[in-house]
């Protein structure tokens, strides 16, 4: 029973470490969004996000929904901490694909809004 | 005033006791999820709960809207407590049964991954 | 760094003057949902709210998708605080008009359920 607080503390210290330190834009999970007990993948996105993005968690329950029903199981999170973004992927490769392939053309224009790159914002809405 | 808090520790206390005590896979409410004061099942629920289930709140909203636009009043909030699913269904017969038919099918499925029984999961996937 | 916590509380005590004290039925917010760092408005509104109304999200995030996929980048938060029913719009003229233009039919509704107005909610019902 003490294995699955410390996953989640492991995830959160990485999640932590690339935002703060690393200053990544985008970080990617696969995996650990399930029913299991191990799988504490949001509850450690959650835990260290300062913003919700619930219009990606909701667009790629919507688009996987029309694939499969058992989209339905998935559990993502998605959220800003700092100048980072971190969205869970599932982790089956084909669910971990599909999801990607729906935010993927949007996430450049993600991060410009997040590094407040304004010219380049502009120029998407054009 | 007093009334709204009590009910929402009486609906805490049975969610806590069916999911610890009598380890229910499934628990089901419905009602309490409208706008009135009384209505606070899902505040009840978020507050038991250990996992959130997005997937199954959005694959459950998105469906009855389908059917009615009245769905967008909904609050569903669905989660894990232990080894315990735990899922508000709205409080009329029509909105309840709609809803549940969604997640019916996949229910099973759902209860294997928290069970972790990995070989009736497998077979769900061929 | 720190005109962004002060934003954030800004927000939070308009939101809380108009359902406390004027006692608004409906409060709508316009901008502060993006990525950028002074976005803020989801933040100060889950900071206030007493119930969330994940339903009238869902409902607006789909139906602006259907529009335009730029809409997975909204992070609207709705929810109630007292009698009052608190909702996001994005900062755009357009994403906020076709947003509103979702809710808009339904809103006397849920007013009526949040005053349990019971006479018009059965009426409606009919
Ligand atoms: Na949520």
């Amino acid at each position: 029973m003490k294995i699955v607080p410390d996953e989640k503390l492991d995830i959160q210290n990485v999640l932590i470490a690339w935002s703060d330190e690393l200053k990544l834009d985008i970080i990617l999970t696969t995996g650990g969004t399930g029913f299991a007990e191990r799988d504490v993948t949001p509850e450690a996105t959650r835990a260290v996000i300062e913003k919700d993005a619930i219009g990606l968690s909701v667009a790629m329950l919507t688009e996987s929904l029309k694939i499969t029903p058992l989209a339905m199981l998935g559990r993502p999170v998605c959220g800003i901490r700092k100048r980072s973004l971190i969205i869970n992927l599932p982790g089956s490769k084909k669910g971990a694909q599909e999801n990607f392939l729906v935010i993927k053309p949007w996430l450049n224009h993600a991060v410009n809004h997040l590094r407040e790159n304004r010219a380049a914002v502009n120029a998407t809405h054009d």
